[in-house]
């Protein structure tokens, strides 16, 4: 009889999009506990440079590439022995999610795209820790039924999510008053609804306390990275909306909270580094040593919190109107706001257009049961072509 | 675990201490709950008019008073049927704290004067909400060693050690990293030593955030609370002081802190009311509903937290070298500490007399291992008539 525990045994990960941000900060865990990580397979999207330094310091059996031109590059670049096999596309993802050998996937491709090789994770029986809100936001239902069909956990890495994992450890959901998502804010949370009418792309990629990548940074400045959240959360942990608030609190210290109804609020806090949720999901039910610096409460100065407004983070307010629609409209929302964020970090409108365009495609589509990945795929593509399309108008 | 105690049967409960801050609040948790809560037995010190009050209400079993004149007065004032048993006294107490059938002790005597019916009731197999910090300041390993003898729990009612407890549910505690007391630091925080010298009692009565008895809001402005609350905390979490810090935190909403060994700070927060942990302890592992308003983090105002200064703050010191030395100091400390804030709230001695009476008794002991309850208790004795001798002096 094997007598090690499911603990003391390597967890085999497959990293999907390690040359981003919470890929990047996945190494650095897994580099930290060798004894406890190895890392099977890796994939990034075009950074070919940075995951060939990958490919050289963790050894990979496989990796991943967005199409066969940039696996070419990849195949010429690197040298030596032991190298690994070279995938690329859908296929290839799906592959890196698939294999054998994987006990662990960590989804943490950006954006819609990391929903397939995500759910062909969870069919192929493997845990998933969860980057990727998307896979949530647009499938919440198909995917819990398929990962409880499977009989596997779906642990999230959102720092906020985390934060509410961790605090509901040890209490019972039925004592759950409300769960409360904490929000920086972003760097416009003072801003006018004018001032913010004049903003720039580089100063909405200025995050105040976060290192993340840009989509997710505008996502935060328009605080629609709380609204995906809020539906991400409302999957992951079985509430309605009417249970999930949000707080503006800019020190991102207080990481979330979740009140029970004796009036007791357990919170999760840490300094903002991705590597503590990171590390909880791989390692929970354990916290294991990560090498960070402790916080120091009495040097991040006073914690504050505030109400968000909807009025000026139009698109929070959106992402409430979607997800109390349900349906296809989450994935609405969502591929919309993938191609307008899209255009305006590419200059082409600004930023208060984000919600205008993503309220117009909203709009203009009548929400649908997803009954199967392929209906959330087609609600994605509908979206996108529908607010490329009106983007003429800008 | 108590295996007598079921979720889904009426407990009985004694409240020892039934007319202080703690035992009325834990009448309001029983009041809301009569599903879950019987009250068998009330003990008060001299209040006979709350107690009568208490007994007109509650129709307990059984009663105790301090001493037989009170009981005689209290008997007088009752009249009706279904009148309770009236006891008084040391025997009183233990009659109360080990009847058969009661369930759970609600230990909230002031001081010394509560270790002994808490240490017959857990003799008597009975589980523990405790409020006494002085049961485990005075004999902690004593108290253990009985409690896991007789396979009880001891659940804490204090509002830093219920969060801390709350904040380790579901978290190993092979993963702590440090657990963080939160002291509100009083009403002198910010007064300077000389300052400090000329407070009045009535000053020092006036604590910030919470309403509670004279002797412990002294503790509060001394400090001394949260040294015997570190001592409590050593032997409640079985943790070495090295693990155990203070930080001032002057809203008192954040209640404690656990910190983990990756960077994860796990807290309970709330509303300073003290029906939140008191019915915590009652309903534990659950939370049921108290009724009291939510927690307002956006009106409470900043939260700031601060290192505590053990300069101003002797008592704290002091409490840290008594834990440090171990077996009697600890019971010691405590002694000389009720007799000094006696002396005090009598306008005997003043404010920084305090820690300096404290300190005389402490130089003059010689610290002997604690093996059985009576030596405690003599440690105790011995304190007081030290203490009270060197009075003389001021």
């Amino acid at each position: 009889m094997n007598t090690k525990t499911r603990e003391d045994k390597v967890k085999n990960l497959s990293i999907l999009g390690s040359t981003g941000s919470i890929g990047v900060n996945a190494l650095k865990v897994a580099r930290a506990h060798p004894e406890r990580y190895r890392v099977l397979a890796l994939s990034a999207g075009k950074n070919i440079a940075l995951l060939q330094n990958q490919i050289e310091a963790f050894k990979p059996k496989a990796v991943a590439v967005l199409n066969e031109s940039l696996a070419t590059d990849l195949k010429k670049a690197l040298t030596g022995n032991n190298l690994p096999e070279i995938l690329f596309g859908p296929e290839g993802f799906k592959h890196l999610a698939t294999m054998d050998e994987i006990d662990t996937i960590i989804s943490a491709i950006t954006g819609a795209a990391g929903l397939m090789p995500t759910y062909e994770g969870i069919r192929a029986g493997k845990e998933i820790a969860l980057a990727n809100k998307e896979t949530m936001v647009m499938a919440g239902p198909l995917v819990l039924r398929e990962a409880e069909k499977q009989g596997i956990s779906i642990l999230p890495i959102d720092s906020e999510h985390s934060a509410i994992f961790q605090s509901l450890q040890g209490h019972q959901k039925e004592d759950v008053k409300r769960i409360i998502l904490t929000a920086s804010g972003g760097p416009f949370r003072n801003l006018s609804l004018k001032e913010m009418g004049q903003v720039t792309a580089a100063q909405a990629l200025k995050h105040p306390n976060w290192e993340m990548g840009p989509k997710i940074t505008i996502d935060s400045a328009t605080m629609m990275n709380k609204g995906l959240e809020i539906i991400e959360a409302k999957w992951l942990f079985d509430l309605p909306i009417e249970q999930i608030d949000v707080l503006i609190h800019p020190q991102s210290i207080v990481h979330s909270m979740v009140e029970y109804r004796d009036g007791s609020v357990i919170s999760q806090m840490g300094i903002p580094d991705m590597m503590i949720p990171i590390s909880y999901a791989l390692s929970y039910p354990r916290h294991i040593k990560t090498g960070l610096p402790p916080l120091e409460l009495t040097k991040v100065g006073p914690l504050n919190f505030e109400k968000p407004d909807l009025t000026r983070f139009k698109c929070l307010a959106l992402a409430l109107k979607a997800a109390s629609a349900g349906g296809s409209m989450p994935a609405v929302l969502n591929g919309a706001n993938e191609i307008a964020v899209d255009a305006f970090l590419k200059e082409k409108i600004g930023f208060l257009d984000i919600p205008k365009l993503i309220e117009q495609t909203m709009t203009a589509h009548k929400t649908h049961p997803i009954d199967q990945i392929d209906s959330v795929m087609d609600a994605d593509k509908w979206a996108r072509e529908r607010t490329t399309a009106n983007l003429i108008e800008y």
